[in-house]
């Protein structure tokens, strides 16, 4: 199943079965694109518990190691974009990139997951854009205005449940049309289970809440008017714009 | 003006008035140690955002320099825990140390909020403790395992206008009765309008959103079983208590 969350014309917010392009709730069926509706973020959620260098190309490319245990870091509410937004970023940065990811949505509540249980709290996969201000990003300990600024997490339209979504589901960014990323699920260092496993040995995952898995080599930078789409095989895509201002 | 938000005997959320020990709303007052009652955060958060060696004499004891910007990190709202909440902090590590800071509760949304209005977007003040998992913030890049644990912000139990805060007021903690914090508001490097400016150049702040400000000299570590304390001049008294499983 899919599903894609939204804003209907009454202005009362639904979740509907998605195919083709189509959301559908009740006896109503929308076209993502209808301006009639607004598609929102997948789910709500308190955090956006996300992966750094999970792609051992990815890692390479930073000029970074493989760490020997999650790289963890977070994203608040503030973040969330949702498909068909313009993100406007910090202003005055150098280089702020894209980084295409596949973002795990939680499905109930839950903390101490044992590895061989964490796929029962995965209510389904998104598509995620780990959208990155390198400026500060280098210079802070935290990567708070580097990766929790307003609009850093654009994510959705579409929540896929798990058996949607291929083992070696493609991961793949464009911009402006022309491919920048195009990674696998296989190449993840980290598995889900994995990171499910390690954030819930200290943190309660709320349902709603997404751990983003971490970005294949090929993140690159964003400018005024860019048009970003960010797949993932399985689940569809993701598209939104950037404004510099 | 203060004030204390609690579940009261009916299960309704309350937010009452409070003087000397007790709360008050419509025509019930309850004491705060009233079993009948259940003390809640001040506010309710989409995140808390603390500041690292936010004063001088702290950022040297722990062998750091003054930053020449506010240092940021994030704690979601799994991290906070109530008055009187027994805090269970994670098993098997070597130094889990408390942090008296002042608490900034956010009054409304905003973004680029200048410094000369930023006590405009101020509700009031509250105690907050910090708790900080040493064994894993030296080894993160970001401070998630660290400082983003389940019930690592015990804070409240009341909120203060900003009236009632004297300019130099006091950050003080105790552990088992033992004065271990006595700072004050005047040593703070970064001011809450400077920080308010810089996090808004980034972030929209929500309302119950909430600064942490830092914390003063005197910090140390956390045994099964102690009683903290974490007073605000002007403020109040936080107690919790320490659960190491």
């Amino acid at each position: 199943m899919k599903y894609v969350r939204f804003r209907d014309p009454a202005g009362a917010i639904r979740r509907g079965e998605y195919d083709d392009g189509h959301v559908h709730f009740a006896n109503e069926s929308y076209s993502l694109e209808d301006e009639a509706i607004d598609v929102l973020p997948p789910s709500e959620s308190s955090k956006v518990v996300c992966i750094g260098r999970n792609y051992a190309d990815h890692a390479d490319e930073m000029g970074s190691d493989v760490p020997d245990r999650p790289l963890l870091f977070l994203k608040p509410p503030n973040t969330l974009a949702s498909h068909g937004d313009t993100v406007t970023v910090p202003a005055g940065k150098e280089r702020i990139d894209h980084e295409a990811e596949l973002g795990v949505v939680i499905g109930e509540q839950c903390r101490h997951v044992p590895e061989a249980d964490a796929m029962d709290v995965v209510e389904g996969f998104t598509c995620v854009n780990d959208v990155s201000n390198r400026d500060d990003q280098r210079q802070e300990q935290n990567w708070v205005r580097g990766k929790a600024f307003d609009g850093a997490a654009p994510i959705g339209p579409v929540l896929a449940t798990p058996d949607e979504v291929p083992e070696d589901a493609a991961v793949r960014s464009r911009v402006n049309g022309e491919l920048k990323q195009d990674g696998s699920r296989t190449q993840l260092i980290f598995s889900i289970p994995e990171l499910i496993a390690e954030i819930t040995t200290y943190m309660t995952l709320e349902p709603g809440d997404v751990i983003a898995t971490g970005t294949p080599e090929g993140v690159g930078p964003l400018e005024d008017g860019d048009e970003v789409e960010i797949e993932v095989e399985g689940v569809g895509t993701l598209e939104h714009s950037v404004r510099v201002p």
